[in-house]
């Protein structure tokens, strides 16, 4: 047991869940420590969505709500940490949700999608093929889920698989607290924010955005305007840490 | 299998290590997150030693040196990362190698020791006690070892255990990539490196150092300002991440 006067206690019972879900098979031991290295990131930020985050959870909303067929791709993490609040905005926003693993084996995908349908999300789960041009099992996806997706939201991606999707002429919106990632750079839209703050966010704007205001908002849409925000708020608090 | 063309490879890798680890036992769940937050760190500082950090660990080399019962605390982490350098800094500092756990049990104290001491250390494992102000099981060790230490090398240490080491008048050594840790904060000298980087240091120096240079270095010592060093390097690469 973490006791409970550790002042990392919610950091460290978040862990321990993740752990839990590695035992079980759903985030793979390397998720554990990829999860890791988005918390110091997190931190960085003040463990709190800036206003630049904000902004760019409003444009998502708009392009998911603006696309003719928008995805949400799921991974082990993304499912162990945020399952409810995938099934939520795939209410708002009427994207599919599909699962994409970096360490695949059927049995995975599997339970991670038996761990979205509990908690709600209606998972499209056709034949899976080799369908994007990569290395690895992130290829293998659905004809007619990812592969044809106009709109395509990725949290906690791999650089490697959001680069792959974008030269397919996609748009990819990343959730990623590393805006100096590869992932962060080469998507479309990056989110720099912690997924369960993320996700209710773009939802609610989803709820809230009139039709004008989305084409408006997509209009302004300026990636390395949201990165450099995101990055001046992490030096911000590095350079005060000491004070 | 990892595909080499990952731009992560050696990242990847060495998850796979720990992950590796952690199915055996020697490494904790939650130490593989803790793993990835300490990885974010070291990506922020370009994954070198910098200046700072290769002076505080001459100023370590010179600490560990001029004890009277120096001690480097090891948990799984670091047995599972550098148990090599470990026996190394031993042999060159004379320091005893005494094994202190975040999630302990006896079958984890007794499988760390065995890897500590097939790679050449030789562990101090009498009957521990709970000898340190802590509500936790860190609070285990051995009167004749880290109680009665005067320096004691944390590396990869747990922030309440630092501070509680400090509370009882010991010189601490934290190895720490996060430069604003209550460990890094906390701790008498704090190197911000990566461990298997610093440590060979570390040794290198234990070598090199002269008694009296010894004594001017440790005179020397301000930890603020090595932090603040550590930060304006962190700082400094996220600046210049979109040029």
């Amino acid at each position: 047991m973490i006791p409970r006067s550790h002042p990392r206690y919610r950091s460290l019972v978040t862990r321990e869940l993740l752990a839990g879900c590695a035992k079980s098979g759903i985030v793979s031991w390397e998720g554990l420590t990829a999860h890791g290295r988005g918390e110091a990131f997190d931190y960085l930020l003040g463990e709190k969505t800036t206003d630049s985050a904000r902004l760019a959870e409003r444009i998502a909303a708009a392009l998911l709500m603006s696309a003719h067929h928008p995805v949400i791709s799921v991974n082990g993490n993304t499912a162990a940490l945020a399952a409810p609040e995938i099934a939520a905005l795939q209410k708002t926003s009427g994207a599919l949700v599909e699962v994409n693993l970096f360490h695949r084996t059927e049995a995975r995908v599997q339970q991670i999608e038996d761990l979205l349908r509990s908690a709600g999300a209606d998972v499209f789960s056709g034949k899976a093929e080799r369908l994007l041009p990569l290395d690895h099992d992130r290829a293998w996806c659905r004809r007619e889920g990812m592969y044809s997706a106009d709109v395509i939201l990725v949290p906690l991606e791999d650089g490697d698989r959001a680069e792959a999707l974008v030269g397919m002429g996609k748009t990819v919106i990343a959730v990623d607290l590393n805006p100096l990632s590869r992932t962060a750079r080469k998507a479309t839209l990056t989110i720099v924010d912690e997924l369960t703050r993320a996700l209710p966010e773009i939802s609610r704007a989803c709820h809230d955005l009139t039709e004008e205001e989305s084409r408006q908002i997509i209009a302004s849409l300026d990636n390395k305007y949201l990165l450099s925000e995101a990055i001046r708020a992490m030096t911000g608090r590095l350079n005060h840490a000491l004070d």
